[in-house]
């Protein structure tokens, strides 16, 4: 990298939808205040974009908005490129024909990052480029940041948080206004929180794709989001909020990562918390996470996890911080997340891991059920907490509800198998895991 | 600076107490994972304190710890020194002495750069060297980080928070123990939470002065520790927190800086907080900021303010980001605040404020009270918003307590001059500024 104080940095997006909207608003309105603030000017020289037409509510210096992907990748006095496509197919190109030309790229692309991450920073190595993600997960809550350099000092024993907002929107809904999930779906895509085809919020790929990225960050492992266990939202009932809020919790949709006994956990699933724990208190689009480091102890960083702002914010900062590197001539970099991989830990199998549950049970209401139910329970070396009958109806099937000891998954579902082929239960069982609470 | 690649970072710590301490574990305990996350290695070679025979449950590598304070400032080898002396006047001495001996500087000092930051900030520009403050203002909570590198593109509105865990943990103790003032920092001094003087913390100065470093990068304007306005908790009774929470609020010592019409409001002092607000929430000695960014919208950070491991791990992230400069070989660094000093904009007069109030006044229980305490607030442009009398003494002093609205700060104290002069008033009139309530 060629020393060049005092010059401009340039810049170009690919993209102008949603955050490319915001990007270039900070760039453009902010360009004194940056300034004055980084030491160097930035210059939003060029935008591409496939519609260049619609009305983004922005004006543009004239002659910067253009179709041509090709020009801009190419054109040799833009510095950073800015990737914000989505998807992983065009995405994957731009950056990789970006990267091979020399230039830095900031991306919000965790879907792309998650499956070609390794492929990514690879290269962005081999020509000595930087790759900005802080806009790829939990948009303003600079977490990609925290981790890197602020906990350098920390192992990180413990991350997890709600990092989809769209199912947060919709869970909060359920529990405040008491809708099932189909309504609070449509009433999130009357809002604008949750797009025509919601599968990848509301299914917890998303949360995936960004734990992928946190796990490769605070673990030093590498991108495994084939390993991640992924449960969505969309088997959450009234019901289930409803007991849940019962016995002092609420439903979460929580992206976790633990790292314990040499090995990891990875799973995103909706998840009963205490209603006390702060993560509780996160309600609607917002996204919360939770970092435990061994020096620094129980940390919190809640903010907005989408939208044109919050997220052009962490677009822009990205920019700075690899402009500030440029402008200093500096000659090494902050190393890549695959560059430190780490092969030594295992991910653990989803079978594996052990955690309290919560069981709603439809059973038949006679006496003797609880001792079939929990002698089943006790063959597996699952023992319960605490257990909720509602609403007697004589040889009907009322909801029993039960909150377990620490468990191993397998044994639960075995336990589970079992309990569901009852004569005296019917449907299936409906299970939560539950995190927070001291067991 | 030299390039200097590959080179090892070497570090002198200076004060071997506490937050030195926990510093020396990291860098010693986490020698091998630091250089496999930063990329260089980093080396503690030297540490000065008065006392070299105290054990602090650390073994140190021979020949490391002197008394020589001077011998470590003039070190050639050294290229970081770590200021944990504390107090103003060495330290100051110290790290002027080191910056002009062309050394880059961390300090957990939040008094001294409160009090003598421009001067410090100056020096070291002249000697293009770097001073890291994380550690200062909120221990493990990356608050500087994100406000001057994360939050660049915002426009800060807003910024408050708890950032004295000895006052929260007392203030915790009253409210969930019903415990005097007295008796909570007797607690909290038994705990090793508060000092044998513990003034600097109960009286809001430690508050003020990490407010001034906050104010002064979140806005961009000179150290304004003197333009506080500093309010303790000595005055708050279990009385008040009693009616807080029947109220729905609860009493947190808020450090506060406000950007709003041209010109910026700083304060310290006890506040009510609606009891949903995240930061009510936050207890103990944890440590809680809130940002608002024109951006970002509401984002909140929440960690361990103090103590060894915590405030040695943003130390560790200030000589990590700091060796990542010398190595690299980067020829300018991030703006120092005092650089960018904005002087067109004023601290406004605490007198011309306004907020809602609290107001828990001692008055006789008799008719026509209330008609003459309320008319007295109305003549000074203060209207009532609910009112609560509890315990009926007929002619005997009872509380009067009431919640008012958006009053401006100077009508509020003629008011009071007033009411604390009727005879059917009994004592001084206490009073709380209220924040995060809609008015």
């Amino acid at each position: 990298m060629k020393r060049a104080k005092n010059r401009t940095v340039n810049v170009g997006i690919i993209g102008f939808g949603t955050v490319g909207t915001g990007t270039a608003r900070i760039l453009l309105d902010k360009q004194a205040d940056l300034e004055r603030k980084a030491g160097f000017p930035v210059r939003l020289r060029r935008i591409a974009d496939l519609d260049i037409k619609r009305k983004r509510g922005i004006k543009l210096p004239a002659g910067i908005l253009s179709r041509d992907v090709e020009a801009l990748v190419r054109d040799p006095e833009i510095d950073i490129i800015v990737e914000l496509i989505g998807g992983t197919r065009a995405a994957r190109d731009v950056i990789l024909k970006a990267l091979k030309n020399g230039k830095h790229v900031v991306t919000a692309n965790k879907a792309l990052l998650a499956e070609a991450g390794q492929e990514l920073f690879r290269t962005a190595a081999k020509n000595r480029a930087v790759i900005g993600f802080e806009a790829s997960v939990a948009g303003s809550i600079p977490i990609i940041k925290v981790i890197r350099e602020s906990l350098i000092g920390n192992s990180i024993s413990n991350i997890y948080g709600i990092i989809n907002g769209t199912a947060n929107y919709i869970l909060t809904k359920m529990t405040e206004e008491g809708l099932d999930f189909g309504t609070a779906l449509g009433n999130a895509q009357a809002r604008g929180y949750a797009e025509a085809d919601p599968t990848f919020d509301i299914e917890g790929i998303d949360s995936a794709h960004k734990l992928t990225i946190l796990a490769a960050l605070a673990f030093g492992i590498p991108f495994s989001f084939k390993k991640i266990y992924t449960e969505g939202i969309t088997g959450i009932t009234p019901l289930d909020i409803h007991f849940a809020s019962e016995l002092g919790y609420k439903i979460k949709l929580l992206a976790i990562a633990k790292h314990a006994d040499g090995a990891i956990e990875l799973r995103v699933h909706p998840t009963m918390l205490p209603a006390d724990d702060l993560i509780s208190s996160v309600s609607g689009v917002f996204n919360a996470i939770f970092v435990e480091g061994d020096a620094t102890g129980e940390a919190l960083y809640y903010g907005r996890g989408a939208g044109e702002m919050p997220t052009g914010s962490a677009v822009v900062s990205d920019i700075i911080d690899i402009g500030r590197r440029i402008v200093s001539g500096a000659d090494t970099w902050l190393q890549g997340i695959t560059m430190t991989a780490r092969t030594d830990l295992k991910i653990k199998k989803m079978d594996d891991i052990r955690t309290c549950y919560y069981l709603r049970i439809s059973a038949l209401d006679k006496p003797g059920v609880l001792s079939r139910i929990s002698g089943i329970l006790g063959s597996h070396n699952i023992s319960i907490r605490s257990m909720i009958q509602k609403g007697r109806k004589k040889e009907k099937a009322v909801p029993l509800v039960m909150m377990t000891h620490e468990a191993r998954e397998r044994d639960m579902r075995q336990a589970l198998r079992e309990i569901n082929r009852l004569s005296i239960v019917s449907g299936r069982t409906m299970y939560l895991r539950v995190e927070g609470d001291e067991d």
